[in-house]
């Protein structure tokens, strides 16, 4: 099965904001800011702000608004790939099909990648901000909450810190460490467009869904993807005795889950809005994907 | 010579409100949380946040309505000491006369629990605020340009990176490293009490030279400490074969260069405003403290 269709236009303008940033003009920190973008450019579908994108546009925002927040979250993201490779954490040798930060660039310099990604992730809303200031605060507070202790920073704590996982637990998990940013990419766009609360109630259950089936998914192909196609280790979780959809259920059962999810989310897709094709083709991607 | 006079009152303030933050209900978090709290509670003069309530006062704003702004400082700076502590870094045990949070808590908990106080102190001012949301969103934006690549994580990669520094690449580091977080602890409340730009001139040296006095009396402190009065490892410095003010001009021309610095801060203060008691404190006690 080949890749499914994705919004490669929205990527491109993903790709090419992302390429345009420079942190710095100083000589003296050169040398970090060549070891962000090194990790930053280096490839990817860009799910995260592809999402934030399609969901502008779906409201009827100009795409190129929330560039700065759309950028934002592949900053976060990215810092958080650095960070989860370290030795003390996952101990990856490779990511994207390249040697991971500490590998290329030394543990101290990767440790300050990622703590300058996560910097200038939220000097970039605050400085380029994309709506009115009322609603920035709103949605860097959306932010900010979707990666600490409730969010993507408290899930690679319980990720890593061996506890025992049902269900509900293994759930719970996925919805802080991967969920709750990719909910992010959904309610960002939302906020900084101005819709109420009420209006994002369809949304929010698409982008809760979506965040479920992303992780159902990457469960599966840490089985049964190769590394070339994963571009990063297979088997890494069985390695790190870490409990998944697949660990807890079984590779077919997991296949079930991952098809209920997507029938879920293309539900609450339909109930969110009308011009929706950019979302369903992310959607229908994210499930169909194979690395 | 004994301690400096300081602003206990506002110290107080801090340690209170610091005491109060709670990030999150959740369980299986509350390892992480108490990391976090292990090393946000270790003590200390709260130098930054304690500067941020003294500059509100001075153009009198209450000190409590920066409260989230300055709690955010003390956040990021812990932030900054934990990952600095780490052994890719710094490698030290001490901190604070306390184990560090690598040794205390491992060096994964360690790393998400610089991560997690970075994140949840954007969420604190993007929650709580404490002024009209444009202000809020420069105060972001000041904040996390002295973070990033031009402020305290560059300054961190300048130190570790081991370049060759003279005189002038020295003094760009500090400021880098410590001097553009102690300016955003006197920026921010000037930025969300609302004044010019042209009122914050003064305001602006001072902040800029008490950051360099403060790295002169550091570098002096690694050298003349004993490690019970500093809480952490004497001649730190010296083992990383680090160049500082006192390895570049010696230990008598350090502290002429730290009474000079000190002159010009108070200097700028009397220009900058008329109540500046407790800024005075703060700059009397930057330069007479003993840890």
């Amino acid at each position: 099965m080949s890749d499914a269709e994705y919004p490669d236009d929205l990527r491109e303008l993903v790709d090419d904001y992302l390429d345009g940033l420079r942190f710095s003009e100083a000589a003296a920190t050169a040398g970090l800011e060549e070891a962000m973008r090194y990790s930053l450019l280096a490839g990817g579908k860009r799910i995260r702000p592809v999402l934030a994108l399609a969901t502008a546009r779906s409201i009827g925002t100009d795409p190129a608004d929330v560039l700065p927040a759309a950028a934002a979250l592949e900053l976060i993201h990215t810092y958080s790939l650095i960070h989860d490779d370290l030795p003390a954490m996952d101990d990856d040798d490779l990511r994207r099909g390249r040697a991971t930060s500490h590998v290329a660039h030394g543990e101290d310099v990767a440790i300050l990648a990622g703590d300058g990604l996560f910097a200038e992730a939220i000097r970039l809303i605050s400085e380029r901000q994309g709506g009115p200031a009322d609603r920035v605060v709103m949605a860097l507070s959306k932010l900010t909450s979707a990666t600490g202790v409730d969010g993507m920073v408290g899930g690679q704590y319980v990720d890593v810190s061996g506890q025992d996982l049902d269900a509900e637990g293994l759930r719970r998990l996925h919805e802080l460490k991967t969920g709750r940013l990719i909910a992010a990419s959904v309610e960002m766009p939302l906020i900084l467009g101005g819709l109420s609360e009420a209006d994002t109630i369809a949304y929010r259950r698409f982008a809760s869904e979506l965040g479920v089936l992303f992780q159902i998914v990457d469960d599966i192909l840490d089985v049964t993807g190769s590394d070339e196609e994963l571009g990063k280790t297979h088997g890494s979780d069985e390695r790190h005795g870490k409990v998944t959809y697949v660990s807890l259920f079984g590779l077919d059962e997991a296949r079930e889950l991952a098809a209920e999810s997507h029938s879920k989310a293309r539900g609450a897709l339909a109930e969110a809005a009308v011009e929706t094709h950019d979302l369903e083709l992310i959607t229908d991607f994210i499930r169909n994907r194979q690395s």
